[in-house]
């Protein structure tokens, strides 16, 4: 079974804490970490969790979404909108069978019950997750979200051989810590206006997010940023 | 979309039905009976239910499940034990092929969180359900299972719409062009040796070539590659 970290940002009510460890834990996942959860621990959270209470113990709480998956190797998010600028999207079932191809850690990212994810952390996850679900009210309870998503983890059976891949996958801190570099540069030449870089450092964002980059790539990438300077005029 | 009846068989906790009417609306159902439920109405069920109160206030109280099933065609039981003379057996995404093509009404029954279904009430039924999940700990939350069950009835018949990409996809001659392009600035900075290019520019198109670049991609990476000239020495 490929084990998955499973991160709650910011989850208002500690009942789906507990709902979504027992989900986890009924579908072999183990991995629980909570981003700044308003109410953890709570007797609510415990009562939900049922004969899960060993992996709502062992959750990893933090403070930032960034320490939650800063060293995952791909990253999925989950979303029920669409964005202004489309990122690659995957139902569970596509997800799961995606994931069992990653090497390294995988995480998993549920937003907050009200509000979702925010579009910046969207824009932190090589994909997003949607639950298909009826037009009329597509709302699944958090924890019923894990659940499903969960349940397809587990339904995978299948062996896929991608014959392995020559690199290890770049880590979230080292494809971010390159962004910022190619940022800056573009910044620098005023390829990107300072004040106003409009949708074009998204568009990098989302191309170099969606591609699953290998060390080896970054560190071309940083190089090819260290050799952006002003160049001759167009 | 297949509608089907959703039976709860002696729920004991309100909570449990509101969850299972939300999990119920969000997958496009609405046919919830409760036998005999411990405590219906209660405010934690309409709490739990959130925006599907609709399906809630709909549900059809009976105390025995004769009432619930007498009228169906094809009925479902849900089961987590192997039982002493073996039924017919199948999972949520076989069960859904199976109601998509049965006539006449068809019902799903769910039993007691803490007890299942009767051997008689497994006996009524033309076919038994088993959610795949971990040998550790099998026992998904009432509601929970509710949700996966309608999710997979949904699924068979959605399309994933994926909204769609907002840039046309790259041709193979744009992306070539692009990537000429890329290599002569790189090899001009000397970043690439043209003489012995090595592996980096073969890296370099690998990269691009998988990630399926949309036109406006191409059309910063040529962006960046006019503003790639001799940098600062490393």
């Amino acid at each position: 079974l490929r084990e998955v970290r499973i991160v709650l940002v910011e989850p208002s009510h500690p009942g789906n804490i507990g709902g979504a460890a027992r989900a986890m834990k009924t579908m072999g996942q183990s991995k629980l970490y909570l981003v700044n959860p308003r109410r953890y621990p709570d007797p609510q959270a415990d009562w939900r969790a049922a004969g899960a209470l060993d992996v709502l113990e062992q959750a990893v709480v933090v403070s930032t979404l960034e320490e939650a998956i800063g060293d995952c190797q791909w990253v999925v998010g989950t979303s029920t909108r669409m964005r202004r600028i489309p990122w690659p999207v995957a139902n569970p079932r596509q997800i799961a069978a995606q994931l069992a191809e990653q090497e390294g850690d995988v995480a998993i990212i549920f937003g907050r019950e009200a509000s979702g994810l925010s579009n910046d952390e969207l824009r932190a996850c090589n994909y997003h997750l949607q639950i298909p679900a009826s037009d009329d009210y597509p709302s699944l309870n958090l924890a019923m979200a894990v659940q499903v998503v969960c349940y397809e983890l587990f339904q995978l059976d299948v062996e896929i051989d991608t014959g392995g891949w020559d690199r290890r996958s770049a880590t979230v801190a080292e494809v971010d810590g390159m962004l910022a570099h190619l940022s800056e540069a573009l910044t620098d030449t005023e390829f990107l206006d300072a004040d106003n870089p409009g949708q074009v450092m998204t568009r990098v964002r989302r191309l170099f997010k969606r591609v699953n980059l290998d060390e080896t790539e970054v560190q071309i990438l940083r190089g090819i940023a260290r050799h952006i300077t002003r160049g001759p005029s167009l």
